[in-house]
């Protein structure tokens, strides 16, 4: 079995929707089993109200919990009986293959790199998550972790992203692109410069060139790599423009009587459409290049969005993702600073 | 009257939407005078079709068009005698104030920088668009001019910004935030952590200190800087997702004839709705710091587009924008290397 360690406490909808995605994981998959970390008593009440196979379920008492405004590094460092802490000490012990959490952002990331560790040859884990396009997904490397990145940290995302994306979505030789602002050669700031003629070297992914963020949304590539500034301006830009899109249309939508009627004729395919935007049946956003895998959900994930979380740390286990990424690091310079 | 080069032979629907996009400039305001400058045959032919006031517009020979794809300094250096390097030519010798073309990106940055010349005082004059929002626009520096940009360029850009945006646009006060990943004061890159005690520091202008780009779009700043790499992908992943998201909506609108209907019932104030997200009534993208005012329309500017930037042009001038900026700029540093 492939066990996964949630932090039952973290995000907006815990423990409620954190203990249903578990249920919900266990239920679907008999592989799968879920340590559940955090405040016993609450868990245990939660638990009451779900029929589920205690063989593949576990209680973890933890009596802290890290909020989402404190300060990432002391939290991780002083809140050592919490449930996100003490979750990743599981996956560095090796009683746990993977840690998923809703919670602060700040201190997965931290913590993911401090207690579970890098996998020998990883620089910097890239914060990778799904993002959606008009026709499927691509893999945003690095959407936060790493701002200020070296060449040879992008190298490595496009080669642990270029593995995510054949493997666990299951892209047949994803196409990589770097984030540039022109199409030419000659075009970009001094880290595209650098890192273009690296990722044109290596033959064993599938670089396709620049990639202009007016492309992104339309499918251009299944991997976009960048900086973590800049990744981190896409997915949150994404974020806010599409919600505001949406706002905005809704309130059309309900602005008279005779737009309510031609709501209610539209709405059917407008869902079904808008469905395809979302990219939570795929999981949360991996830490990828850790001893394990560490994944962030949305802080107000629901209980779908956990439970397809766990699904994910359950095939990136099975497929063994990160025996792949060492082994695709092997012949790099590395430079582990 | 205020004397505005146009590039007539600039941009997709060239020399057709830039000569009616003259005339709708001078009909519309009678202190405005337009060049049009570009291959003479051509625009006679296409003037033909306009009654307009001949005191108001004159059309000045250039045999040469610079296209898209030509490499910017190299088609500004050698096509002495194109349209857009003769319209240069005619600010930097001030027969005209200010200079429109829906033409290359490239050469006019290039051609602007070396032609037009910088204002005293002016580092990098930055690529200025007024992008939407929810309720609004907002002026974004750098949207593309000066990658691996230095604190001190950010610093003017957020002056000349709340400059423009004060007395062109009309928005009182206007608030200044740089780009970053975070709100709190230590988050950021090397360039904002630099950037930010700068923008702090300065006592003329409204600065709200960070932005994430997910609060871009609902409109929480007036001006926004980032280095113009980052400025870009904002600008682009805008176009990109805006685009996208509007194009499956319609789909969704023609699936059906019941959505179809549905479509009818909507589409008056939907259309209304998106208009209010439509830029173009605020003119092109200035390139703001020249000796003079350099805008770039969309290369696919429609006559609208192209009458309102030169209005916007006409309004610049009036307003002195460039003697505030110098004065703006007096008490900085300067480097000007």
């Amino acid at each position: 079995m492939i066990k996964v360690a949630l932090d039952a406490m973290g995000g907006d909808n815990a423990p409620k929707e954190t203990v249903k995605g578990a249920i919900e994981a266990i239920n679907a998959d008999s592989d799968t089993f879920v340590y559940l970390v955090g405040l016993e008593d609450v868990i245990n009440k939660e638990l009451a109200n779900y029929k589920y196979n205690k063989d593949q379920l576990e209680v973890v008492a933890a009596s802290e919990v890290i909020e989402t405004g404190e300060p990432p590094v002391m939290a991780v460092r002083r809140k050592k009986d919490s449930s996100l802490v003490k979750a990743l000490y599981m996956v560095k012990e090796k009683k746990a293959d993977a840690f998923v959490s809703a919670g602060s952002s700040g201190a997965i990331l931290v913590g993911g790199q401090t207690i579970v560790g890098r996998l020998k040859g990883v620089q910097r884990p890239p914060m990778s998550p799904l993002v959606p396009t008009m026709n499927g997904v691509f893999l945003l490397a690095d959407a936060g972790a790493n701002v200020d990145s070296r060449p040879d940290f992008l190298v490595q995302w496009a080669k642990m992203g270029s593995i995510y994306m054949e493997n666990v979505v299951g892209v047949k030789n994803p196409r990589v692109a770097i984030v540039n602002v022109g199409l030419e050669e000659e075009k970009g700031n001094q880290l595209v410069k650098e890192t273009f003629p690296l990722l044109k070297a290596c033959d064993d992914i599938n670089f396709i060139g620049s990639i202009e963020a007016r492309e992104i949304p339309n499918g251009g590539a299944d991997v976009v790599v960048c900086d973590a500034f800049v990744g981190n301006v896409i997915l949150k830009l994404y974020e806010g423009l599409g919600g505001g899109l949406l706002k905005k249309i809704k309130g059309v939508l309900m602005s008279s009587l005779k737009t309510k009627i031609g709501a209610l004729l539209i709405k059917n395919k407008l869902k079904e459409e808008l469905k395809t935007m979302d990219a939570s049946q795929y999981g949360g956003a991996p830490l990828v290049g850790l001893n394990g895998l560490v994944v962030k959900t949305h802080g107000n994930a629901k209980s779908t969005e956990i439970r397809n979380s766990i699904l994910q740390c359950v095939k990136f286990t099975k497929m063994n993702i990160n025996d792949k990424i060492v082994k695709s690091l092997e012949n790099m310079p590395t430079a582990n600073d």
